[in-house]
């Protein structure tokens, strides 16, 4: 199970004007682009990458339709494109490059690749807009659970913010980059389906309005679907209906809370739960729920068992985006590999084809980011090949596994996994990637 | 053209136990519910209605597949559902309902039911998560875009967001919802050929870095693409550039700064360009620009005749998500209409089928929220009938189209087109829907 492929018309006009431009031009030599966040924003301290699996699949599938290329001959911006662009370029189209990355769920810093593509200039153009959009949008999803699933402190996190997605897409590539980071459980039955993920879920309130009575719901419920289901009861009052379900005899394997002041309603139901023998009924809370909130819960002691959260992770609602970009490191002229650079300001870029490093043993102690081919005596290199000659050189692992190793690579962090200290991580220039930076900034008379 | 039709298992877990548990106790009856959206973000002072289309779309083709129907039988929640929930609803199962909406371009406030769904039980449970993940979307990127297109007071607001936005399907879909809102073009070519949308665009420093030489660069593609181009000159340093453009005798149809002051930077090149003969080259400024950034452009009269927005638009940085809810506000038992309430706190809803006057002739004084057959001696219905028996009634306007009606709307409003007063349109509650009101709380003992 895949999510559809994307088009190739999913991207910015300008990839394609460019791409038409380099091939009239003859620019058609091996360059090397790298995707790497500017700088993270003020509410986070690390981030996970993730999405790359979406990104190798958009790679293997990149072709254009003969649909697609004869609207393309319609585009005005595109009617001084050579002749050979539409009957034989675009036709042939594919992407043939190598693409180096850091795993999903690994840890990165700004201005750390998460990835970097060799190839011909009109392929490793082309894919820009797609590997952003792809890659930003789960690093910066995975990048916020994570947050939430370590406030939580071990009780478990499930997703449940699909509703308040950017879409039906991004409701399901937010439930994969959830898990990814830590969480349980989703709600969404298309990323359960197509990601392997465990699905998880309550009652609305509807269903609870639906009846005359709430108890009579709660019992059809718990009629069909048996102990193991889970109660919603903060539809008309959070705590009668705790008092009703003991009363009634039901026996929930769980009750949801979703408003009011989850601290203080949390302890009066587990009281009455726990007066009406029912200590085995577990409790879920949710309704706006972010990191900030679970660890106050948490420091709190609330009796809360797990944690139910939304748009906090599914939008990333406090840094719905991340500053990536993809530029240019590396060209080759006159059949020599040239480095490239920006010097636009607040946006400089570093040339070179680069590789980042973490040091330490145990607990990481700083990254490097130098060039390639540097050699490092110490350090874990964080990119591999994952793709040559446009073929990706493994399938992809399973997101529950992958869960497990990116929850395992933060745990070599301990600097930055608190969700509110400020201690930096320290990310270090070699004093290669340095100076080759200096010198191309020099060419263009910085 | 359009968009794949979601999947119908795009949805939360329990919709589908909800399903099952209508099907399984007999809770087939007609009922009603409400998509609306509960408070404006701090940054909106209204919304404009989006995603009707999709929305439509999603509802006509909803099927649940025979692979679909394999798969949910495996799933664990819904081992207890009848087997003739398997057998033979869902492969029968089609939306049915009809539908009342405010139309895409619509200015919308909180509490005022965008969409309003009547349909039997199952089927008007099911499409919760996804009417409130395709509506609630495009009505934030709509909002946000408008808002964007009123500071810039009559200059061009082109949308350049998509690498940043949440995925592919979010990108294409917020660049609809952009132009919608007003944007003269959009830069994503799948939205352009999809939604017939005008496409622009630029270039990326990577041509520029490609080259040896900036002006070589700018020469190339002036030459390949006319001087309709527009060259984005701050690679290395944008007043040199300029010069250079004017020394070299390029005669490029606009130039893009995308970092620094761009105040300042804008008068510099503006002055470069007169003095070199080239009046009549446009300036276009992109660069994280939001309503704020573009209003102090345009307050201080810098000489910008267009400006890109991105990622503000396209992710809607400050208001990533909007609190929409989709409400049983009426069902059906013993034959007898019975409207519905939830008492939550802070989440409370209001009982019965509605309609949203808006009263006032050219300017509008004030919005009543009613009953639906209440019968008002003035004002404008926003919601109209689109959907019966599950086929929509009218053939979806370009979206181009809807823009103009969408500007004429918000015309009516001068008291909330100004990006920052604090004026508060007036929004009330009828007596019949306020009687109507109280009774169903005092029904479950509030």
């Amino acid at each position: 199970m895949s999510l559809p492929v994307p088009s190739a018309l999913a991207t910015d006009l300008y990839q394609l004007t460019m791409m038409a431009g380099y091939e009239a031009t003859g620019h058609v030599a091996t360059s090397t682009f790298e995707l790497a966040v500017r700088a993270l924003p003020a509410s986070r301290r690390y981030l996970m990458a993730a999405g790359l699996a979406q990104a190798l699949d958009y790679l293997e599938g990149l072709r254009f339709t003969p649909d697609e290329i004869a609207w393309l001959r319609t585009v005005p911006a595109l009617a001084a494109a050579p002749v050979r662009f539409f009957d034989e370029v675009l036709p042939a189209f594919r992407f043939t490059g190598e693409v180096w990355a850091m795993d999903e769920g690994e840890i990165a810093f700004a201005h750390e690749p998460l990835v970097r593509v060799t190839a011909p200039m009109m392929e490793a153009q082309i894919v820009e807009t797609a590997l952003l959009a792809i890659l930003t949008f789960q690093t910066s999803v995975a990048s916020k659970a994570s947050r939430v699933v370590s406030a939580a402190a071990g009780r478990m996190v499930v997703e449940f913010g699909s509703r308040r997605a950017h879409g039906l897409e991004a409701a399901c590539l937010a439930a994969r980059a959830a898990c990814l980071a830590g969480c349980a459980a989703t709600s969404n039955v298309e990323a359960g389906r197509m990601f392997d993920l465990p699905l998880t879920g309550t009652m609305a309130h509807s269903w609870v309005m639906e009846f005359d009575d709430e108890i009579e719901a709660f019992r059809q419920y718990l009629g069909l679907f048996g102990e193991q289901s889970t109660l919603l009861i903060d539809t008309y009052d959070t705590l009668k209906a705790a008092e009703r379900i003991v009363a009634a005899g039901l026996r929930p394997s769980a009750v949801r809370l979703d408003s009011g002041d989850l601290g203080s309603l949390s302890r009066a139901v587990r009281a009455i739960l726990d007066a009406g023998g029912l200590p085995e009924t577990r409790i879920l809370v949710s309704g706006d729920l972010d990191e900030h909130r679970v660890a106050a819960l948490v420091a709190d002691r609330a009796p809360i068992d797990a944690f139910g959260v939304g748009t906090s992770i599914s939008a990333v609602s406090d840094a719905p985006a991340l500053g990536g970009v993809y530029k240019l490191v590396e060209t080759v002229r006159d059949g020599q590999a040239v480095p490239t650079v920006k010097l636009s300001p607040g946006k400089r870029t570093y040339p070179g084809r680069k590789q980042v490093w973490r040091i330490g043993s145990g607990t990481a102690e700083r990254d490097v980011i130098g060039l390639e081919h540097e050699s490092m005596r110490e350090g874990r290199p964080l990119l591999s090949c994952v793709m040559r000659q446009g073929k990706r050189l493994r399938a992809a692992s399973s997101v529950m596994e992958m869960s497990f190793g990116a929850r395992a690579r933060l745990s070599e962090l301990p600097v930055v996994t608190s969700i509110d200290g400020d201690e930096k991580y320290p990310v270090a220039i070699s004093p290669a990637l340095d100076s080759l930076a200096r010198d191309a900034a020099r060419a263009h008379g910085a």
